[in-house]
């Protein structure tokens, strides 16, 4: 089923608005799905609409709560997401950061009892259009392996660093190697992983994706470096927010909700002339003798500014089984 | 050659009162060498000693400057090290960023015109026993290729999380899967790395260390994702601090002085009872099914508080060459 954004953003902001919420939220929440599938992140877009929706009718997701601050200190404030949708509350805290970074330089947020906020790019582009640096991260249930260990402790915990620029720079990252989504993406299409995303059932690291769905040992970013960097991106989280952490969700949520996250934007303004300095690094970085012939360094977000161009242009291709659910919803 | 913590101290302080680095400076500068050498990460302690004594001796480091305020905006503050000892510099800029967080809740900085901060965890470990959430990187030389690429074109750019604690997790991770350092030791010892690490001749990953030292094409960690990691490091480090990228260090100062780094702290303080979240994250964590008979999921910073302990205990074995090289310094 081929579609445009604006349909899918209309059918979007329908459903929405039948389960209750306010016009102006169901719209700005079905933008961002609408978006992160018009950039090619339809994981976290058109085809993770319906559970989102089916976390709103299980009652997990408040369709109309808005986040509350609880304490401030300055440049730094925590936030209680009041279970309210997790995009419309990542929204208002990055904005909230932003307001911050203009007065004080940088801007800090922590935000508790929030729900998945999807695509974690969403909230760096929105800072980078905002003309400032954005940082943030979120953890998530428990889905990954420690180091050492074999059983699901870790959450992928997304971690996120964007800085203006037409496109802007953006790098979106899971702590896992590969998302579940990627491993059914490449099953699927009968591929191999490019690299070794996880141990099979005799413990052996392997590139085969159905073998890691089965164990769900997937391997963290770079082993150790990955785990270490999402227990540590959790705990702080978890933290400044006075909020769960991944086994506090695990344990008290199991179908994920009451997440902890963190924004932080820098003001750009009145930084002087830093757009030659990113500039100069881009184009030595595209200067890289190719790996292998026609190979190409691409800077980070250039990827998904090219799909949103192709889509804007052909339509959005939506897996068929998707649109029929949509069409129940 | 065995050593104790207070005979290396005295002597690095001795080598670098010679050089004309004021007394307390030196003793400063020295307990950074020396307590990285004591924590096991001798590669930025006494291993490295005599090349910062080289960076001396021709001019990159000079022992007296310090670092000076350039702007400040509130909460973020931009300043510059007047190519001072790289350790000193970083111990001053992440004391100021504490400084900040305590009036306001959180505290940045950006530097530039610095150099070497050795060891990446030790402002870390400075924010933990402030009993602040700190958070640092750096820029350095290119030494790594981007992903798609096949010349150096990326720092290793060290990124650090740390949190208060006995010990404190300590998150110090460069954006290699190994260091050049790491590399050496395992050929010295005829071992294999116990994952890829980079490329060989023929553009196969390998785990032969002295394959990827002949083609210095180093693996970035999680392949695209470091690269990317990396790439961004770089330019929030140079934008924010007006100072030099990965590019223009290699280009103007291919000795590597100048560099450009980020200081982040957040104060604990007023949180409430954060201790018992991040208590509960490590208790699970340490409940992980071992991967392996025997094998055991680590927190971060627990390996090298064992390490300093048993140093402590039994003092610390110095290479002959290095400690040869110290005593003609």
């Amino acid at each position: 089923m081929r579609t445009t954004y604006p349909e899918l953003l209309e059918r979007f902001t329908g459903i929405l608005e039948r389960r209750g919420m306010a016009p102006a939220r169901a719209r700005a929440c079905s933008t961002l799905f609408a978006d992160a599938t018009r950039d090619g992140v339809a994981t976290h877009g058109v085809n993770r609409f319906p559970v989102f929706v089916g976390q709103i009718d299980q009652g997990d997701v408040q369709v109309n709560a808005e986040p509350v601050l609880v304490s401030a200190w300055g440049a730094f404030e925590r936030w209680d997401g009041q279970f309210g949708p997790g995009n419309l509350n990542a929204v208002r805290c990055m904005d909230r950061a932003i307001e911050l970074a203009r007065e004080q330089g940088v801007g800090a947020l922590a935000l508790r009892n929030t729900n998945h906020w999807m695509r974690a790019g969403s909230y760096g582009l929105q800072a980078a259009a905002a003309n400032c640096i954005g940082i943030c991260w979120t953890n998530a249930l428990a889905a990954m392996p420690p180091w050492g260990g074999r059983d699901a402790r870790l959450g992928t915990n997304p971690f996120v660093l964007a800085l203006p620029g037409d496109p802007p720079v953006l790098v979106d990252l899971a702590m896992s190697q590969f998302s579940y989504g990627k491993l059914e993406e490449y099953r699927l299409r009968g591929d191999r992983l490019p690299v070794a995303g996880g141990y099979d059932g005799e413990g052996r690291l392997t590139d085969d994706p159905a073998a890691i769905e089965a164990t769900r040992r997937m391997l963290p970013v770079g082993y150790w470096k990955g785990s270490a960097l999402s227990m540590a991106l959790d705990m702080i989280a978890a933290a400044l927010a006075g909020g769960h952490s991944v086994v506090d969700l695990s344990t008290k949520f199991p179908r994920e909700t009451g997440v902890s996250q963190v924004f932080i934007a820098f003001a750009m303004d009145r930084l002087g002339p830093w757009e030659e300095t990113v500039a100069r690094i881009k184009e030595d970085v595209r200067a890289s003798l190719p790996a292998e012939p026609g190979a190409a360094v691409r800077i980070p977000g250039e990827r998904s500014a090219a799909v949103r161009a192709a889509h804007d242009r052909d339509g959005i291709l939506v897996d068929d089984r998707i649109w029929t659910r949509l069409e129940n919803l």
